[in-house]
């Protein structure tokens, strides 16, 4: 990396970091959240002003008799980052800017039936449609966050399992939307990258907390004082997988939480009553398990006793899961995020509450709280694309232009 | 903490850590391997040879036409440390020397029937018995770690649970021992100790790695890069409670692995057959459970099959709780230690490790590889003591003298 590279680790990585969590603040409030130096703080901040990064923005409160404080603030339009989450029913597209606010979003059809050199191709024309439409130059996009279902292996940008198909074992996931985007992809879990999001979004009152993910499947996350727990090779919080029953799984384990509860199972509960199938529209096409699972959620809403009683066992499933969660990783906040939980989602947070206030180890010493995500359904592509802009070193010598596209 | 005082985090405390860890070094291979200046490496030597904590043990081979270089040893008579490991059955005693050498142990009858009070008594007793037999002037203690099951409040030195009794809940456990002793205690949790212990003995191939504890509980260790996974206090990979089953846990949870497979399901499972019950001499104290499920494994390994299906049934119960823990913590490599694997760990290493290999959700990425401690029965104690050495600051000004006892 060129020196005047600059990645989260460095001095202006930090510095840029802090400003899009906390907005603006004063070269003063740098120096005393960093602990550098005011000569390295006014030097660095010297280069991200040329730069084009960061500006000023007039002047804050006057302290004592000092010079009033000229407050920094991040250039929203220095550069911009993608954030995809690819699932089997829906993908979901959001574009931040630099300062990490939202400015376009789409959400598509997911990969299901499709090979993943379709699913990339279809992927690279909406992210190169959804940047037009929205004026962003490409020149100006620092990279993209690919979000998917684990295990993968995010240094080489592949996926390693044969879910949903063989096709997609070891496919070149991050190589092949590169080279369609042309700009660099980086691989996340999406239960992690969810956990980015929310953080990010300020949803959760604490840096240590897990979260649940139910896409089409189920996965998890855990944060630890800010930071994102990897384990060997960041294929770790399967919770999907704690085994909790009996029902096979396509793992090779039993009683998977995912094959016990999990949105395909519950689907798959519902054609049992063809029924409660025929009234509800479920027609058990595995590429559209999310569309049956919301069909039983908005059914539960209006009052329906028999969706009600299939998603009641699962978030109790679910529920148990948790407590494994929060019992092996030590942990007294849980976020429940992804597509599943759009309708049901209060229903899930209740019975997952309840069952960590019931059973969880240490709940004496600290009440389990459970929570809904803020950004329930695109917390994982939000955090793909902070991801991006968190980690991808920005070149600092390259004068910022907006290029504006035809 | 005086600024002559050293611990782990300062340029004198990892100089010690590697030459404990490497046992001899140069000053040039300790620059290398800590990125400090050959200026730094000598003065804080220098400050550590003058305080009697180093010492050079003639040279090294030479190296092209420089000097010969001089290599440098910790002087393993400068400190000792203790650790004391409490369980319902046995209580275990170790005295490292400042170089991590073992050289005193003793193991002694559980804190079961006793108060709190009564057992941190005794054991003071203890522990001054061992130093005095073998010669370790008190002054040259630098403290002890108190290794128990969790959870734990490490900060005031606490149990935060009912077990064994209620009377141990908040008992003041370091303040009593540190008084009786006069020297610092730290408290650890058991499993985590064990896994140092089993890291600083060289039993595991990698930094990365799971640990389960089987004591007259369970417990569970995970080790990242070589650091303990902590969580939000402290209490984390509680194992012991995984649901798998149905039966009643005391921690308010059902189908917990302990209730299920711990040692004392397997005595009361052993209890429900009289016929085995009275052959092999099994009590049923809960006290002595340790003991009898002692007597289970020998049975086993003369080739009792009564014996060695009960035995059998709950090692494969510990590999499904094996899978959640690789599972959550992206882990390939396991350990078991404590001292319900004294005899039987061979029996559930091999269970264990088939499980994982059949069920774990990575098993194709990384071939799960399960070990049995070193230490079997004393890893948690060394890890206390580990803990001490690695963590506690040296006063360097001190001169070191070794006060002989009476």
């Amino acid at each position: 990396m060129a020196a005047s590279a600059v990645g989260r680790a460095t001095t202006a990585g930090r510095m840029l970091d802090l400003l899009r969590t906390r907005g603006t603040l004063s070269r003063v409030e740098l120096a005393e959240r960093t602990g550098l130096t005011p000569a390295t703080i006014t030097n660095t901040m010297r280069r991200l002003i040329d730069a084009g990064l960061v500006h000023e923005i007039g002047r804050g409160h006057q302290r004592g008799r000092g010079q009033p404080r000229r407050l920094l603030e991040l250039d929203p339009t220095a550069w911009y980052a993608v954030g995809v989450q690819i699932d089997r029913t829906t993908t979901t597209i959001v574009v931040l800017d630099f300062a990490g606010v939202r400015v376009a979003d789409a959400s598509l059809r997911g990969s299901g039936g499709q090979s993943p050199d379709a699913t990339i191709a279809s992927l690279g024309e909406h992210v190169a449609d959804l940047l037009r439409c929205n004026d962003i130059a490409h020149e100006r996009v620092l990279g993209a966050g690919l979000v998917t279902h684990g295990p993968q292996d995010r240094d080489r940008g592949v996926l390693l399992t044969v879910q949903p198909d063989p096709a997609w074992l070891e496919f070149p996931l991050t190589a092949t939307l590169e080279r369609r985007l042309g700009i660099p992809v980086l691989l996340e879990n999406d239960a992690t990258a969810a956990a980015f999001g929310e953080q990010w979004a300020g949803a959760v009152p604490t840096d240590t907390f897990g979260l649940v993910y139910m896409g089409s499947g189920i996965g998890g996350g855990v944060i630890v004082d800010g930071e994102s727990y990897r384990g060997r090779a960041s294929n770790a919080v399967e919770i999907g997988h704690i085994a909790l029953g009996q029902a096979p799984c396509f793992c090779g384990n039993s009683g998977c939480a995912q094959a016990e509860a999990g949105p395909r199972a519950v689907v798959e509960q519902a054609l049992a009553d063809p029924d409660l199938a025929a009234r509800l529209g479920i027609r058990g096409d595995p590429d559209e398990t999310l569309a049956d699972f919301e069909r039983l959620a908005r059914a539960w809403r209006t009052g329906d006793r028999d969706a009600a009683a299939l998603l009641e066992r699962s978030a109790r499933w679910i529920g148990r899961a948790a407590v494994t969660l929060v019992n092996l990783f030590d942990l007294d906040t849980v976020v429940l995020a992804g597509p599943a939980f759009a309708t049901a989602g209060p229903l899930y947070r209740l019975h997952v509450e309840s069952e960590l206030r019931r059973r969880a180890l240490t709940r004496a010493l600290s009440s389990p709280d459970v929570r809904l995500a803020a950004n329930v359904e695109t917390a994982a592509a939000i955090g793909g694309a902070l991801h991006v802009l968190r980690t991808m070193p920005v070149d600092v010598r390259r004068e910022p232009q907006r290029i504006e596209s035809a």
